[in-house]
């Protein structure tokens, strides 16, 4: 299991404040027989300070799929080791605020991670890059078109980029096909959540984008503020952050998963500074973290929030970057595992764990959280992020010495993997 | 599933403001093959006044079965339908506040509730009735029986008698037996709590009981607050209330299980206010609702709190009217479903349900969210009330004229059973 985030957060204090926040992208996945899910979140208005009103517009990409949950008979095809890739990428974008972003060094993933949008190119024009995607952009085409200099026209195309290159890697893995829902949101934007159930490899994956704007409510401003960001308002000033996250969260650990993995989202930090990687995997660590049961709910990842130095260019860049990890993060791992055999003990251990996985999402997540106290939410795509299946034991504790043991020793206490 | 929550509040604020929680009872039960739980919460300590504090003690009891989950091969023993009886009582004790309470009128229930705390009495020694109970209580006999007259033993007494009654008749149905885990809390208190699982009815039945004591913690006063309880302090004054619910969560509408449900409340309540019934019906219907799906968790029952009038007398006597409809609730339920047969489609459906039910739980449930909140908690004690397993489909929608349909029209539109 994984989590992709974008966070674009923008405010200018004129007329009125204005604010851009794009919702979480999570990707969480394993191998074997599974399913897939995603869900969005987006954001309301309230005042925030005295004369001053908060406006948020975001785009948002969230990711998860589930495996390994097909039975048949004594026969246990795909694996319950379940490890899995993903990326964090976070980008800001105000309108008119931005430099292009063309001197990202793209090469850097082109042998790992062959894309649809890196053969068009990002100088392609804007429709011709869409005919990639699972859907129409949330955006209309020409609105993109014109404003295609614009950061949230680079992030929108980004994670629609992103949605269709992980879709098409999961159907191909998988055999099966995503559905796909295009949904509008009469506060202001909407999403495109694509969902594969019941698949032969997934039980359930999906990939969620969201590109939503409004104001904020009381409660949905008072979970932003929650993860340490004061909004202030000033006029005249514009204001954007990023924001971004990804972990994996497998039933049992494999050393080479959890190396390829860190090591994979390491490449993609040290291009951009060498603190990126040790800081934000830190921080995965303590997001990522079930209070009440002193446990991480998976062997982390990266994580951050409120980047915004050195520029918004290098960000992005910085996004960009993660983004493309995506696919190499992920994808080997479930090929790896795909003709694993488990036992009905593994079977049930991975029930246990994915129980553990609904507390974190349900009682901490920011991005569920953030969802179901914002009006206008479609709770589908937030909840998706739920397992097919989960299982609660009374007092579950493996015995000494197993893989169950040596699993749990990992989240209660973070290794460095790389 | 049902809920039976008892609180008792006492403030006194001469050196230090004193006050007195209980914690949930909680019980939900289904019919059938199934596994029951027992969570418990309890309070602890924050500064609410500049140089007050507050201090809480309280008795609980948690109660929730789970049924229906066995599975061999294609004979379906169990019903899915689930409905279940239940029963809320609370009580406020303060040490020397109180009369004593033996004009309850004990009879009622006599013909339907053989209890073995009534063939002894309540007249009988304490040391004599603890015999019959499930662990020696959480607090020593010999204070027990040193304060016999206080609220505060005849609270605890009244849960451990409530506790032992309704794990008998579940192992009686059953033919399993509970396993008892008593537990001390050190910041004051403990609490046993009685799990059955993977039997021949139930996958998963607990009753917790929790008696507990100590300060607040600032969260915890939130929790408290935020049911609209404003807690004073005032030097020389004593505070207390009673709080209480319970409500069923049925797969399936079972008019007649529904009327057999809510009548056997509506009778426990009527003798003591003709107002109970309609008010904390629909308090509990406010309560029990998953605001993100618009659909309440189940087909309600009641629920009150902060319930301190005409006097503690006589609110300690519905509550233990209350606690005895526990058996006579939902016992005939679980027989009358016994050996009903399922198809796999309706086992999915219970599944969905389930996913619903952990959703209330952990979102919403101000039991869990204040023992989640609160250190010390016995967090397998609080998570005890998930079900051993729950499903989460996309955009799952029961086609019109089924009975899952009809189902989900009971609960987005709450009904009038009796």
């Amino acid at each position: 299991m994984a989590t992709i985030v974008f966070y674009s957060v923008n405010k200018t204090a004129h007329s009125a404040a204005r604010r851009c926040l794009t919702s979480p992208l999570k990707r969480l996945a394993s191998a074997g027989e599974s399913v897939s899910r995603l869900a969005s979140t987006h954001s309301r208005s309230v005042p925030l300070l005295p004369g001053t009103r908060w406006f948020s517009r975001g785009t948002g990409v969230r990711f998860m799929s589930h495996g390994t949950a097909g039975w048949s008979g004594n026969t246990r095809r795909g694996a319950l080791a379940l490890s899995g890739a993903a990326a964090v990428t976070a980008a800001a974008a105000v309108a008119g605020f931005l430099a292009n972003t063309d001197h990202f060094q793209r090469a850097e993933m082109a042998t790992r991670v062959p894309r649809a949008a890196k053969e068009t190119g990002e100088e392609a024009d804007i429709p011709q890059r869409c005919r990639g995607f699972m859907s129409p952009p949330v955006t209309d085409i020409s609105v993109l078109q014109g404003n295609k200099d614009e950061m949230r026209t680079k992030m929108e195309m980004l994670i629609m980029e992103t949605q269709a290159d992980f879709c098409k890697a999961l159907e191909k893995v998988d055999g099966g096909t995503f559905r796909v829902d295009r949904w509008k949101r009469k506060e202001g934007g909407g999403g495109i959540s694509c969902v594969m159930q019941d698949g032969k490899v997934f039980e359930k994956a999906g990939v969620n984008v969201s590109v939503v704007f409004g104001n904020l409510t009381e409660e949905a401003a008072k979970q932003m503020r929650s993860r340490g960001k004061v909004l202030k308002g000033k006029d005249g000033t514009k204001q954007w952050w990023f924001g971004g996250g990804t972990d994996l969260t497998p039933v049992y650990i494999d050393k080479e998963d959890a190396f390829h993995f860190h090591k994979t989202l390491k490449e993609a930090c040290d291009k951009h500074h060498p603190q990126h990687y040790p800081d934000f995997k830190k921080w995965c660590d303590r997001y990522f973290y079930v209070r009440h049961r002193g446990e991480t709910r998976g062997i982390g990842g990266i994580f951050f929030d409120d980047l915004d130095s050195p520029n918004q260019e290098e960000v992005f860049s910085f996004v960009k970057s993660c983004a493309r990890t995506v696919v190499p993060c992920y994808l080997p791992i479930v090929y790896k595992h795909l003709n694993d055999s488990f036992s009905d003990e593994e079977k049930d251990w991975q029930q246990v764990r994915r129980g553990r996985y609904v507390e974190f999402n349900l009682v901490y997540d920011r991005g569920v959280k953030f969802g179901l106290a914002t009006p206008g939410s479609r709770i589908e795509s937030i909840l998706m992020s739920l397992p097919l299946t989960a299982r609660w034991e009374y007092m579950h504790e493996p015995a000494k010495g197993t893989r169950e043991a040596e699993m749990l020793d990992a989240l209660r206490n973070p290794k460095d993997w790389v």
